[in-house]
């Protein structure tokens, strides 16, 4: 089934202790749709600038990802600038240029209005409930926010959360968003509010996934290489929803396997820069780290 | 088997967000002994001062822990006073008062000598040496240590850890000892020195072993309350070894259950000051928190 997501396509400039790179391709979209891509098909709603490159286009429509919803306005990329230390948890964000996303309103074009599955990315929570009023055919909605949205615009967020069936978030948002410093309390009460579906994202931690009154936790990958952090966390809910999509089932037998699939990614995604991890990956290549992930989990009963 | 530890007999004052307590029953050989008396028959080797209750003598030995090893000795008893705050993984010491544990010589009495499984607390490396030295027929040796003594006593500490079997310390101990940031490298310098096996204590996210060219992830158990994570790490210590040591056995499918049923033990440790979380569990309560860790983690294969 067709996955719709809305959100950043941007231009990143990162440094990170193993090395830097310049204006690459970045944005919550597009990690999110490239790992999607690799299970489902992929339709994507953002803005870029003149500035935006072509080959970047290119590459996603590549990847068979549905692009005509990507508007191209006059001005700047948006822009991220942001910097990592050997605790490569937390980006320290150096600077942040809205430039074209300022004023971006998206709009689904008619082909998309029939998506099953939608992903809100990280964007103004407002911009992600008019998204969700004109998908009216999605069946399954996840989404995203941050700290930045939870000071600032915290009712907005409240009423996007209650229409969604799953909220994707990190732990230090999910403790800022309930008010309370216990995940477990924190993710009760989060529920309490709508979503049947919780899953709180732990960096190199791994995953915790709270569903009805069951918990579910999955490891990060242990990498020698983690490069660059940046996306991980969209990436990991791009190769979650493109497998959910791609099953058409959200069952929890499916979802626990959509978390090891986004887990796979992302940490494909993490052992180099920009979106490289996860240009140009195998069926064989996912599959033997999800086994890894099976292995690396397994123990006997008592 | 019987299982044999060398640590600290102490009185602690805790204090977090949820209360405190003032000189109640604490030390890491007291904690690991409790924690692995429901699986094996523990002998402790420690000290204390004729300041130290009889009445947890009496818990101890009602425990079936063989204290012909405990000296008592003229003066105070090991006493540590430390707070937490909301971030519970870590404690701030404010005090520590070694009193007759800063003279301690540990010396195994004659019965203690046939013991076939050993774990060394975290205690002076120096004396962890001579103790392995002394436990002529310990097949199998696990030791734990800290930051005070990567700091202080580097040299004599990797002598001890030639000497293991395996090492049981935290993330940020891992990253210190073997001056590498990325975990996966620091476990393999670690485990280039000598001992086959090494679990990395993560906290409130869990456990990473690594055995071999395997690695083995287990979480931590998510709870509601998280009153005093003082002990954790020796709690879960002694469910390890003291699981190991029942079953007699090392091969990687055990030491995974011994991780979990450590895990288990801990789990229950955190949810009350002092020991209380560990005096009195039931069989049945550590079967069915072994469970609930099999169902938290299960996931199908691809």
């Amino acid at each position: 089934m067709s996955l719709l997501v809305v959100g950043s396509v941007a231009l990143d400039s990162v440094k990170t202790p193993f090395g830097q790179v310049d204006s690459v391709l970045g944005g919550s979209a597009t990690y999110f749709a490239t790992a999607a891509s690799y299970f489902t098909d992929v339709k994507l709603v953002a803005v870029v600038g003149d500035d935006f490159p072509e080959c970047h286009l290119e590459f996603m429509k590549g990847r068979g990802i549905d692009l005509s919803g990507l508007e191209r306005s006059h001005g700047q990329t948006f822009r991220w600038r942001g910097e990592y230390g050997y605790q490569l948890n937390e980006a320290q964000t150096l600077e942040t240029q809205l430039n074209v996303f300022q004023t971006f309103r998206p709009k689904l074009p008619p082909s998309y209005l029939n998506a099953s599955y939608l992903f809100l990315a990280n964007i103004d929570p407002s911009l992600q409930s008019e998204v969700l009023k004109q998908a009216d055919a999605a069946k399954w909605v996840a989404c995203d926010t941050m700290n930045f949205w939870i000071e600032g615009k915290k009712e907005a967020l409240i009423q996007t959360i209650k229409g969604v069936d799953l909220l994707v978030i990190n732990d230090g948002e999910a403790r800022q968003l309930a008010e309370e410093h216990n995940l477990v309390k924190a993710a009760q009460r989060i529920l309490s509010w709508g979503p049947k579906t919780l899953i709180i994202k732990r960096g190199e931690y791994g995953i915790l996934m709270f569903h009805a009154d069951t918990v579910f936790a999955a490891p990060a990958y242990p990498l020698e290489t983690v490069f660059d952090p940046t996306g991980a966390g969209d990436t990991f809910a791009g190769g979650f929803m493109g497998y959910i999509a791609q099953q058409d089932r959200t069952d929890p037998a499916t979802i626990r396997k959509a978390v090891i699939y986004g887990s796979v990614m992302a940490s494909f995604n993490v052992e180099a820069f920009s979106l490289d991890g996860i240009r140009n990956l195998s069926r064989d290549a996912i599959g033997r780290r999800y086994q890894a992930f099976s292995e690396m989990t397994q123990f006997e009963p008592q």
